[in-house]
């Protein structure tokens, strides 16, 4: 069953949790944790752990393994696959981007049967336009695999190039996934809205009426569901909340509540 | 010595040829090696053979190791460690582009003496703007590295996003780029602007007056050294071959004749 079905068979009307895995170099010295390769395995485990009946969706942030190269990936690997078995959704966070083969090379990492890291979906960024990732859209299609398109971030310097024009670069940029989504696969391809930008996020809902969205922003970065109340579509919003859990561990009892938390806050 | 020191006492007034790593897998079958981590091995290596003497900068693409996970990346490591021991000048082209700690610790996997796949310059994407590449410039900056930022890429469906507006989404971005240059550091970061749209990238040696360029596009994607002739500073361009030079392969020599090739052509 590919990501777009098994999200909609999970989803509720108000509140769908994504729990990341950001093993930052804070959050494994607060752990007590090694900053090394084995400390990942270990926080993943436990994320894992706590997750278990309370989420349906989790997110690793690639780049807190790839600062340990070759071993960080395949601890990586490995997190990935636990997650799988245990029936999670897995979303990861790489927010990569190139172009014709290069992006197929890269699509290769985490879609289809034969990926290293086979995830079920991805975050891809789209600076080299839309159509630079159609080659990672096209694995996605074809494993039933979902791609999150960086479009309204959460941080406040990303408004500096995403509101240029006028209309902003982020709407044609819905456009075109709108476009895509179309001509090809409606179940496919979604954006990335922070939740730090409610007002965006609520616009891009309307704007693709059936694309899924990835929510980053609340907690540590300052968004709270408080902000988000309101918003017509959030069946389709993925809230993901990192830092704010990470932050309360190692106790699988304590990160649980923190993701039971973030469900109700 | 720095990135940025050690292309000026390299660099000469016409031609800058940049070798790039790009084990496809066309490329591996055509030079009948595996389709695998050994593969990427004995490519890079041969790679490495032919540009001695000839180039003094060669360019893998993470993509195409990113491909086979964990091994892959530790195949890029021994490769990007042995191109740096030949005294070779290593940019890695990932093109990565996060925020915050995030990016951080992306700029940890690339510079500094205890990253795991240290290189000297690294590819970036700034659609979450450039000021959430700081981390990495940060780092860069530390440690001698040199940050590409990708502005105007090679590939036509390119223009869609970074030519929006008036002025421009590429042109807020060069001048993002010289405002952090003046602010902090005028040798730690330039952009990649594609050979494929020179008068663009004629602009962009204007608009930036010390920095680095990186120019892929020459060969497979359609540009020629032609299309560059008569633009002021191609001091400062590297120009980037990937494709056409290994498409000779799999002998060394002519690999070699591909490479003097490219910086005649």
């Amino acid at each position: 069953m590919s990501f777009f079905d098994r999200y909609h068979s999970t989803r509720n009307a108000r509140c769908n949790l994504c729990v990341g895995i950001d093993p930052t170099p804070d959050a494994l010295a607060k752990w007590g944790l090694e900053n090394s390769a084995t400390g990942l395995r270990a926080f993943g485990t436990a994320i894992l752990d706590a997750a278990a009946g309370v989420a349906a969706v989790v997110k690793p942030q690639v780049a807190y393994f790839e600062r340990f190269g070759a071993e960080g990936y395949a601890a990586l690997t490995d997190i990935i696959r636990d997650a799988r078995e245990r029936g999670f959704l897995v979303i990861a966070d790489a927010k990569r981007g190139d172009i014709g083969s290069t992006m197929d090379a890269y699509a290769q990492g985490w879609f289809g049967s034969s990926a290293p890291m086979r995830a079920d979906a991805v975050t891809a960024n789209a600076y080299l336009g839309l159509g630079s990732l159609e080659p990672l859209l096209q694995r996605a299609a074809d494993s039933g695999g979902y791609v999150f398109v960086v479009v309204r971030s959460s941080n406040p310097e990303g408004s500096s190039l995403q509101s240029l024009g006028n209309p902003p670069v982020w709407h044609h940029l819905l456009d075109d996934i709108l476009q895509w989504s179309d001509r090809y696969d409606s179940r496919t391809v979604g954006a990335v809205v922070g939740a730090t930008v409610p007002a965006e996020l609520a616009q891009a809902l309307t704007h693709l009426p059936d694309a899924l969205f990835l929510a980053p922003g609340i907690g540590s970065q300052g968004a709270s569901r408080d902000d988000l109340a309101g918003i017509n579509g959030l069946d389709r919003v993925l809230v993901s909340a990192s830092r704010s859990i990470g932050e309360k561990g190692p106790e699988v009892a304590a990160l649980r509540q923190a993701m039971i938390g973030a469900k109700a806050a």
